[in-house]
C-alpha cells in the first residue's frame, strides 16, 4: 500500500516557494507561468490550480523545508575513537587552560580522533564570572588564550576538537560560544548558545543566562575529518527542532557541550541526550553530551555524566560525576543500519505537519 | 534583554499567508494592498518589503503556525484519578470484551474519571487478526461489540474512555482505530494510527502493518469532562511533531494506548513517553502510554510498562508487565507551574525553525 501525501496550501505563492527541487514534486513547465496558474506532477498524478484556491500537491516527502538532504559520505570507515573531557573547572583561567590541553593530549596520546570539552571550561559558570574570563576571538590582536590553545593542540595532536564553550566577547556583546578545531588546527566553525538558560524552579535553580548573555542568531553544522557536526550548547538540546534541522543536514553526530544542574540533571540530561538521538527529526544519529565534573563547592553545581548515545537510544560510553575522559568507539555505519531498520524520516507525515528550516534557503 | 525574532521570507504571499492573528505581526492597513508593498508592525518595529525580496519580520512567537493557543481551562480542580488498564488479550474477542468491561467497572469503582485501555486490546496483536476482529463502526446495523460496551460502560459508570484501539473497518479499508467516549457515553472523537508500525530489525523484529492496514488522515484532539486531550497510538509516538502540534493546540495530556515488542520496549518505551511530554513542541503536559499485558506465547510479545508520566518529567504511575491496572493522580496545575519554571514556549526560535500544523489553519 502507498501512502500518498497531500499538502494544502492557500496560494499559489506558498506552494511555488515550498515545492522547489529536491522535492518530489515538478513544475510543470508546459503550463505559462504568465497564466498564474500552476500545475505540479509527482509521479503519475498531476495537479492544476489558481492562485488564492486550495492547493492540493502530492509529495512524497513534506516533512520538512528545506527536504532533508542524505546522511553525508563517512570519512573513512566511519569508525573512530571519540573522548569527552569530562573537566575540573577552576577560579584560575590559566590553570583551566593548561589543564584542558593536558586532558586533550592524553586523549590524543590514546588514539581520540574527535575530543570534546565542557561547558564553560575556561571559566566557573555564573553571570559575575562570563564578562571577566571572555576572549574577544573576532578582534586582531585581543589575548584569546584559550581558543588560541584549542588550534595550537589541535593541529599539533592532528585531532579535531569540539571545544565545549568559553564566554565570547563580540561587538560589546557576550555569548557562549563554542569553537571547533580541525586537525590542522583551522577553525572550523563556531556556535553561539542559540537558547539561553533561563529558568526560575524556586528553592532548586534559579538561573538567567540572559543577564549577561546574547543567544547566537545561527545554526552551526561543521564538516570535519570524522564526519559532519552540528553543535548545540547544554539548553539547546531541549528544543527538538534544532536537532531536526541538523538531522535534516545530514549530520552524523550532535555535539552538546552543557553543563545541567543537580535538579534538572538527574531527571533530563542522558533521557535529552537519548531523545535527540532517536526521536528528533531524521535523528537516529549519534548524540554527544560532554559536561564539566561536579564541583559540590561551587556556586552552580554541575551534573557530569558526559555520555555517547548511539543511533539506537543505545548509551555507548558514559561516566558519574568526577573528572574523567570518556571513551566512545564510533560507528558510523550503524547509523545508516537503524534507518534501514527503521526507516523513520520517509514515515513522517508531511501532510500533517512540517518543519521549516528558515536559514536554509 | 529583549531578543529580537527575524523571519526570512522570500514573498510576500507567503509572509501575508503566515502572519494572521493571534501573531504578534498586524497589517498596516495604511498600505495599499494594490501596490503590493506590505509592511508589518510588531511593537516599535515596522518593516517594508517588496514581492520576490527576502522579507524580515519581526515576530515574538514564529515557532509554529498557527501559534500556539494557551492551555486550555481546566475541568474542576483539575485534579482527578486515572487508570490505565493492561489487559491480558486472548483469541476470543467475546472474552476481550468481557474482560476489559470488567476492568473498566473495576477501574471506576476505585474511583478513576478517566480509563485508558491498550492498543488492540480485543484481537491479537498480527495482520491476520486485524480484519477478523474489525468492527465497522461508521456503517448503520453493524456488528460493532467493542464500541458498543465502550460507549455503554462509560454511561452507566460516568467516566471518560480512551478506549486503546480496535481493528476498524470503513469503505472497504482497515484502520488501527481507538475511540474516545464522554461520561454519557457520547463519542467524543476516533484517531486511526497516523504511522503505521513498518519496522525491519533482522533477527529481532519486524512487523509490517501497511500490509493490512490504511493511516489515518489526521491528528484527533477531544474536549473531554476530564481535559482536553491528544490521541496517538503507539508508533505515532516517534514522531514529535505531532505531539508538538498537540501541545500547540492546549492539550492536557497526551494518550498513547501501545504495544511496544521486547526489542524496543525496553530501550524506548518509557523514554519516548518522558522525552513526549518534556520535550516536544510546548510540551511540559501529562502523557499517558497503555500496553496490554504481556504473554510470552503470543506471536508479538509486549512490553507492558503503562506509564502516567508528569509534566517535569517525572513518573507518575507505572507497572511491569503482568495483567494490571495503574493507577495515577492527576493534577493539572502542574502543567502551568512547570512552564513558569522554565517557559520553553517563549523560549523557542521563530527566527530559526516554524513547525507547520498543515491541519490547522
Amino acid at each position: 500500500m502507498k501512502v500518498v501525501r497531500t499538502i494544502l496550501y492557500r496560494s499559489t505563492c506558498l506552494a511555488l516557494t515550498r515545492f522547489r527541487p529536491p522535492h518530489a514534486l515538478n513544475l510543470l513547465s508546459s503550463v505559462p507561468s504568465s497564466r498564474r496558474v500552476a500545475a505540479f506532477r509527482s509521479g503519475r498524478t498531476s495537479l492544476h490550480f489558481r492562485p488564492g484556491s486550495v492547493i492540493r500537491a502530492m509529495t512524497s516527502s513534506g516533512a520538512r523545508l528545506p527536504s532533508t538532504v542524505p546522511l553525508c559520505p563517512t570519512p573513512g570507515d566511519g569508525k573512530y575513537k571519540i573522548a569527552l573531557c569530562q573537566l575540573s573547572v577552576t577560579k584560575d583561567k590559566v590553570v583551566n587552560i593548561a589543564h584542558a590541553r593536558q586532558a586533550i593530549e592524553a586523549a590524543a596520546d590514546e588514539g581520540a580522533q574527535l575530543i570534546v570539552l565542557p561547558e564553560m571550561w575556561n571559566c566557573p559558570y555564573s553571570n559575575d564570572s562570563f564578562p571577566l574570563y571572555a576572549e574577544e576571538t573576532d578582534k586582531q590582536g585581543a589575548d584569546i588564550p584559550s581558543s588560541t590553545m584549542l588550534s595550537d593542540v589541535a593541529r599539533k595532536k592532528g585531532v579535531t576538537i569540539v571545544g565545549g564553550s568559553i564566554p565570547e566577547r563580540s561587538e560589546g556583546r557576550l555569548y557562549n560560544t563554542c569553537y571547533i578545531f580541525g586537525k590542522n588546527g583551522e577553525l572550523k566553525g563556531k556556535h553561539r548558545k542559540t537558547h539561553l538558560f533561563d529558568i526560575d524552579i524556586p528553592g532548586k535553580i534559579t538561573f538567567k543566562e540572559s543577564d549577561t548573555l546574547t543567544p547566537g542568531g545561527e545554526l552551526t553544522v561543521v564538516e570535519t575529518d570524522v564526519g559532519r557536526i552540528g553543535v548545540g550548547i547544554c539548553y539547546d538540546i531541549r528544543f527538538p527542532e534544532m536537532a531536526m534541522l541538523y538531522a535534516a543536514q545530514g549530520v552524523h553526530m550532535i555535539c552538546y557541550p552543557g553543563a545541567f544542574n543537580m535538579t534538572t540533571g538527574p531527571l533530563h540530561w542522558e533521557l535529552l541526550a537519548k531523545a535527540s538521538m532517536m526521536e528528533h527529526g531524521r535523528v537516529q544519529l549519534y548524540v554527544v553530551t560532554c559536561s564539566p565534573a561536579r564541583d559540590s563547592g561551587a556556586g552552580y553545581v554541575a551534573w557530569g555524566h558526559s555520555t555517547v548515545v548511539g543511533p539506537f537510544g543505545e548509551i555507548v560510553a558514559t561516566t558519574e560525576h568526577e573528572e574523567k575522559t570518556v571513551f566512545g568507539e564510533i560507528d558510523y555505519s550503524r547509523i545508516n543500519q537503524i534507518r534501514l531498520n527503521m526507516p523513520l524520516d520517509t514515515q513522517r507525515r508531511g501532510d500533517l505537519y512540517c518543519l521549516v528550516d528558515q536559514e536554509r534557503k
